[in-house]
């Protein structure tokens, strides 16, 4: 039997579907709904949502989109939830007191398209939204899920990398910058994988841990290639702190142990794979074609093609 | 049998002490403790907590503070969720790019204690953490509760509150105001009375319409009740835009009208109308205090004798 197949254009289009349902469903009705519209809308990439919708149709076996993924089922609103809670985080990031981005998808961010006030209250209440659809989950684990979710995001989770980032502790060692990727990017990446797989069974058991452990190393290995795509930002500063500019040689080591980590998980989850592959594929032309930067910029050769033929999953077999 | 006493310093104690105990347990391990720390405690006077905790009790019919309000129990863990919720809001509304306030209760506000960054992030942990306290409920309705939480308390609720009275469309109407304070002021009350109500039985029924319907009354009756005290702040911009200035005739038909509509309520529940009893009278006292001004200020002897003798909710037996 051949391996199902899900098309990331078509996942993509009904993650995006159901988010601006449950926007228009349970979002905002007053003045201020075009804000949350023109955050949330059109969507990014979903990288959390599609993971999530990944892990549940995974486990359950059945690769049916639309049947699996209908708007009124937990595993939807768990999937809006996320991207949700991940918007909200943006906008505050780009806010003047934090990281005062002007931009954001190619856009305006927020905060310069409407205003100060608007964006942060804007970004409250995406919070809130995000835990009101939770709210309406219909599954036993419904809380429990609740409980697993703010911690990944609260002050023991993605807000406190938020504060390694932002305090520049985070290149105080290799150490804080491992623990800031873990928590402000690879929590999100745990809890939509652990929310799909734990939906998919009602339950949250060994194969939840399993699911934990990936979305680990997962996480780290995205936040390390981010960060080696971004010493190419000619931001001065954003250049000084990116860890492979201080920890080049620990960075390759940990990016080569998470993505080794990856390999027998992925073995089993064929619709996971083919979404993490192409991910990574995606990552890799970019990197090839700036591979002349990188030559500039103290990496060898060898290092550069080690990290080219890491990234194709299939060749570990 | 005489009416059952509860103290009001004995509440607040009690109080007080589970909403440590619980930022302790479930709050943050890091570097950042002490900013959620300063802005939690000691705590103000615990209002909506003290107002969760009496309808609890009244509906029990148990009066034993600390068995019915062990640390331990959801209705302690409701009580704190109302306390921590409110404080981010007051963290994010003495933002700059909000109220810009330098003070609160007395003391530096989070920004200008710690930054700004800090208390925006603050601000969003504790958000977060407050649902994080709901998901360690056992109540079979816990999850009916995040949904009417994040319903009070979001885009729908008190945020847009927060959007109308920012965006000075509150004051375009006097329609306006009254919606301000129903969606900023009353909401959480609301929530409180609703929570503790339904938390005492585990069920959502008639009696919590109720609450429900008193908390909308009461929270406006001291919302409009604090915009009169407010009439005598300095700040001219603040005077500008208060109700009293500009909708005096109809700020007093509302305030009494939703006075009245206390009174059947309160008559059953003995430790409920002794706390907003005494609520009230040191309003009345700091109101007295300060006849001259108002009379100063447009204000006729009548209308503040008429306010006055309302205050006292015995009287209208």
């Amino acid at each position: 039997m051949s391996d199902p197949q899900i098309e990331a254009k078509d996942l993509l289009a009904q993650l995006a579907a159901n988010l601006a349902t449950h926007l228009d469903i349970l979002g905002p009705r007053g003045l201020d709904k075009e804000i949350y519209k023109y955050s949330l809308i059109p969507a990014g990439k979903l990288f959390r949502p599609s993971l999530c919708a990944l892990a549940y149709m995974e486990e359950t076996k059945n690769y049916e989109l639309k049947k699996q993924l209908s708007e009124r089922k937990d595993i939807a609103l768990f999937a809006s939830f996320l991207e949700m809670h991940h918007v909200y985080t943006l906008i505050h990031d780009d806010l003047p007191a934090m990281d005062n981005d002007d931009y954001r998808r190619g856009r305006e961010s927020s905060h310069k398209k409407f205003n100060e006030w608007k964006a942060l209250l804007t970004g409250d209440g995406l919070n809130i939204l995000s835990f009101h659809l939770l709210s309406h989950m219909n599954s036993p684990i419904a809380l429990k899920l609740l409980k697993i979710a703010t911690r990944c995001t609260g002050s023991n989770g993605l807000i406190y990398g938020q504060y390694l980032d932002l305090s520049s502790m985070m290149n105080d060692s290799f150490k804080n910058v491992r623990q800031t990727h873990l928590l402000k990017t690879a929590r999100l990446i745990q809890l939509a994988l652990v929310g799909g797989q734990a939906l998919a069974k009602n339950t949250i058991d060994g194969t939840t841990k399993e699911y934990w452990k990936f979305g680990e190393s997962i996480g780290l290995v995205f936040q390390f290639l981010d960060d080696l795509d971004d010493l190419r930002e000619e931001n001065s500063h954003e250049q000084e702190i990116n860890p492979w500019k201080k920890y080049k040689d620990q960075c390759h080591v940990e990016l080569f142990k998470h993505l080794n980590r990856c390999q027998s998980f992925l073995d089993t989850r064929p619709v996971i794979k083919q979404y993490i592959e192409r991910y990574l594929n995606k990552n890799i032309d970019v990197l090839k074609e700036n591979q002349d930067f990188y030559l500039k910029n103290g990496f060898q050769e060898q290092e550069l093609l080690k990290i080219f033929a890491s990234f194709n999953l299939t060749s570990h077999h």
